[in-house]
């Protein structure tokens, strides 16, 4: 791990930020221009072994239970007053126009038009975000103070969009490691200007990917950056041959925002990942909760026709805290120590999937002289550090079927710590990789 | 569910009192004519179609390891002074004659007369409840109080009690279901004018059988009002073709006098019947108890020989409330509102027990399309509703061996909610029901 | 059990203070005379059925992954100023010298000297334990007082000590039982005047020897007393015929000192000495703590290729009070009440170990009278007894398969009582045992 150095970090941070700061403006939605060139924003940023790949399916495909729909693309979308002024529009802020809004063109008296204003009557500074997907309907978001101002009287109301047969479009990188077995991390790119949900996952997973490309390792680590439910669903109705072969999986989202880290489980709960993700988010007084069928694209994998070992990372969830799905959820709201302590513990999550195994102890009479091979304190009658402690953990759990993760929490220590203890012991022939 | 229903709840208040109150004052004991009348005023509110037969075994028969006893009918018993005045009497209280007494008639001084006379030094103005059933000798509870006003001197004594060979008497009533399973209900008869214990099981005992008669049911259900112990066991003997056909059991005491409700789990702990109690008693801010082989006929039913798997609703278990086995169990310890919540309870449970299930998911691969299907708001962006997290949760756990009530229990919702969500998505064509 | 009788206590409370006084003065090591001297006096207390041998065993002798080094005695060994005056001196008390120090006969400045000095700044009146088995060293330990005085100029240091081939000594001593099975019982040997670690455990041990002898008793019951794990090691280097045999281990440290008894279970965890300890241990209202591969000598008995049964009982573990491994761990550091308190732990855990078993209820049809076998109180109506309880637990667990401390741990009683309820139901031909 290198988060700890300055220089490297600082660079980390500011590219996160800037990233952000890129991506921030662009409309985007299930499908449309705003997600393409999401896409071409963040594959600047892709490993050189590892371009970022955008595919396309076209409108009217279908996937499992569902079809792919019209792609949504907006020209302009505004309320005008008599005067002409523009009281709402979609150029100051994306948020402005529910997502999905079909064209329209009329004049209304307001009376008519407030069923299709939404506000926030408790946060009257703030606008809400509100989609219409599979219900064809249009309307407006705005901040309630603006509404209060609103006079009687008619106004023009333009939405000019086009909502016809296009196309999804989802990028997919790929790390490739030594054999068949893979990481699948995925990150939606379908929210609009809304900054912890989700440009916070989609920059520290291009970090993410980043890292692992300069490491060795033994898995392939697959991103996929697809829009919400459907775009994941199309990736896994087009990927049959690799979903056998997915061993872990990540879902990003929420990685600033404040709160704490927290880890939601597997729908099984005690996967590997589990395992691997509670270790590290717990050392890193964060937070482990079940599985809930309700959330992001968790619930795809997790379905029971796929049944895949995919958990979530985030910090506070969504629903959690006043500025999920509001104008407030803006750049500000997220903190570069917040990304890149989440970075950290991706990190180190990474780590234990790539370091843990299962060993056996090839001294396994009673405790082998550490000292004698250099690794113990040579003055007796004090207290172990916590590296002898880690080669003493190790060693006496070597029975092979406890495996390293499981020793640190045994422990109580990092697992970076038990790693190194198993390398040092393996280093000294008093360990060998359990047969599996 | 009807409880919530004002009238219907009215109506059935009032009756759960008149029946309380008309069984009150009948001097009941294990054997001997109180029981058959109290049987009597019970067959009154037996459904049409499922009448109470009452069935009669002699005195003499063996019964396992027990031998049914004499029959014990009580003429007048008291404790005259010097004046004939009756400073004791069973016709004032009938808790004032210790249960069983044998006859006597004689004349002894205070002092000789004390080791017979029973009373609570810390409740003064209470009588307790005292029984010799298996040891003959006679004795007379009464209040502290009315003791130390007795001065020295000689009293007439007098039991006239017949204890001879008869019969013991208990209650039986089946409602039919659809098959050859059964629930088994049962409520002891033996304890004279003690209100809680057990007029309360009683009368709420009359209400379950009524309400399940008058709903489709999948299980026989079947009540039993028999003495404590002895009675269940000739119940048990004399049923050796319907123990094998029993699901679940609730005995049934103490559904009155404050308190919440208690679930006393079965022996083994986890059997259905306390799944769905658990479920429904922990939803109510109820609490849930572990097996101890003290208590009433659950631990009939539970012991080695038979393992059935039987659990015991109350409120504030037996020797927890100062009023337990004395003469303030009486109709005002016992509220209307708490034997309408413990009816409540059991219906609730009755659902859970006749309702749950297992199912798959006929579209796994993914979260199905709610929406396109009615059963999703349409405007995104907002929390789910309970009815929505219910189909979720219900999907998500349709792997054929989670029951709805387990589901309910991982979503901290009610039952109820997770049935309507399971019965939705059938309609839907997204569920189908398990092979078992 | 007899602990309670005033005299029988009394006697062993002398006896136990007796023998840690004569034991305290000596200088123990890993080997050397101190070693075969304190043999030499636990010998006086072995049962005359049971002497205590002692083992000798060459150094150079190679013992799994460690060998037997030399031995190592002091005649004397000091610090004197340039007056002559001994500023440090072992003759003064032993923990003065760094155990295995080497001989050494130089004038250095207290500048070069001061390497070699250590102290406990924190508590500046005590004199710490320091050894240097396995690294060739030497070195002096003194209160931070002293050092304080020390004035600068040349001081003489003679460590007067022979560190050649020897050997290792240990003391065995068994209480032979019915079988073949085993519960052994170790004690380390190896530490100087400290009272606690372990003057303690070998005083407890030794009248837990005569207590286990005086009585019938199912399992042999050996004592090892040995020099911390290279002691250990050679015991089971040299008995692979034995070790099949350990049913049950306890190793016995720090049994005085303050704090409540604390038991260390096993590295699995489960084992029946674990359940049995467990039980004494919390009814005592001491703590049971999970396995750590640190500590004493359960770390050689639990490791991987041995993986035997052995937990430790102590009361606050070591490194935990401020006196562990300091002179202020004295004499009056160790209490009798202590002492007494924890051997009466080890005769109820000795009892459990001898008198669990399994049992089948001859009578499974519901509860069996227990009145008419005089084993009831006869007036109903009041909460029942401990000991009718423990019947009542007893006979309701009684399938074979759940032992009569697994039923003492699920009623809340101390296992002694759920064994006389199992005499008494035996006797009443109630009870037989389950076929192993």
């Amino acid at each position: 791990m290198d988060e700890g150095s300055g220089g490297e970090s600082g660079a980390r941070r500011a590219r996160m930020r800037s990233r952000m700061e890129r991506l921030y403006p662009i409309p985007r939605s299930l499908t449309g221009d705003g997600v393409r060139e999401t896409l071409r924003v963040l594959a600047e940023s892709a490993p050189p072994q590892a371009p970022l790949r955008t595919v396309r399916v076209p409108s009217g495909t279908e996937v499992f239970d569902w079809t792919i729909g019209d792609e949504w693309n907006v020209r302009e979308a505004y309320v005008a007053d008599a005067s002409g002024r523009h009281v709402v529009d979609f150029a100051e802020h994306n948020l402005h126009l529910v997502g999905y809004s079909v064209p329209v063109r009329t004049r209304l008296s307001l009376t008519d038009l407030r069923p299709h204003l939404h506000t926030l009557p408790d946060h009257p500074d703030w606008i809400p975000y509100r989609t219409s997907y599979y219900h064809r309907d249009w309307g407006f978001c705005l901040a309630q103070r603006t509404l209060d101002t609103l006079e009687d009287g008619e106004y023009d109301v333009v939405v000019d969009a086009t909502l016809e047969p296009g196309e999804l479009v989802y990028g997919e990188l790929l790390v490739p490691g030594e054999g068949d077995e893979e990481v699948i991390v995925t990150s939606h790119v379908c929210h609009p200007s809304l900054a912890n949900d989700n440009l916070s996952g989609l920059t520290v997973a291009m970090e993410l990917a980043a890292w692992v490309a300069a490491r060795p390792r033994r898995y392939n680590y697959r991103f996929v950056f697809a829009p919400g439910t459907i775009g994941v669903l199309t990736w896994l109705s087009r990927n049959p041959q690799t979903i056998p072969r997915i061993r872990h999986g990540l879902v990003l989202t929420g990685l600033g925002g404040g709160g704490r880290l927290v880890w939601k489980r597997t729908r099984h709960g005690r996967r590997p990942v589990d395992v691997a993700a509670a270790h590290v988010v717990r050392r890193l007084d964060g937070e482990v909760r079940p599985y809930s069928p309700y959330g992001y694209d968790e619930r795809q994998f997790n379905a029971v026709g796929f049944d895949l070992p995919v958990g979530r990372l985030s910090r506070t969830p969504h629903g959690e805290y006043p500025e999920y799905h509001t104008s407030a959820d803006d750049l500000d709201f997220v903190t570069d120590d917040e990304l890149e302590e989440s970075f950290g513990a991706l990190t180190r999550i990474v780590d234990v999937l790539e370091g843990d195994a299962h060993y056996v102890n090839l001294s396994p009479y009673g405790e082998p002289q550490l000292g004698a091979r250099g690794l113990y304190p040579t003055m007796g009658g004090r207290a172990a550090s916590d590296a002898v402690m880690a080669m003493l953990w190790t060693l006496a759990y070597a029975d092979g079927s406890t495996s390293l993760v499981e020793v640190a929490d045994l422990a109580d220590l990092d697992f970076e710590q038990v790693r190194r203890a198993a390398d040092d012991l393996l280093g000294a022939g008093l360990l060998a990789p359990a047969e599996s």
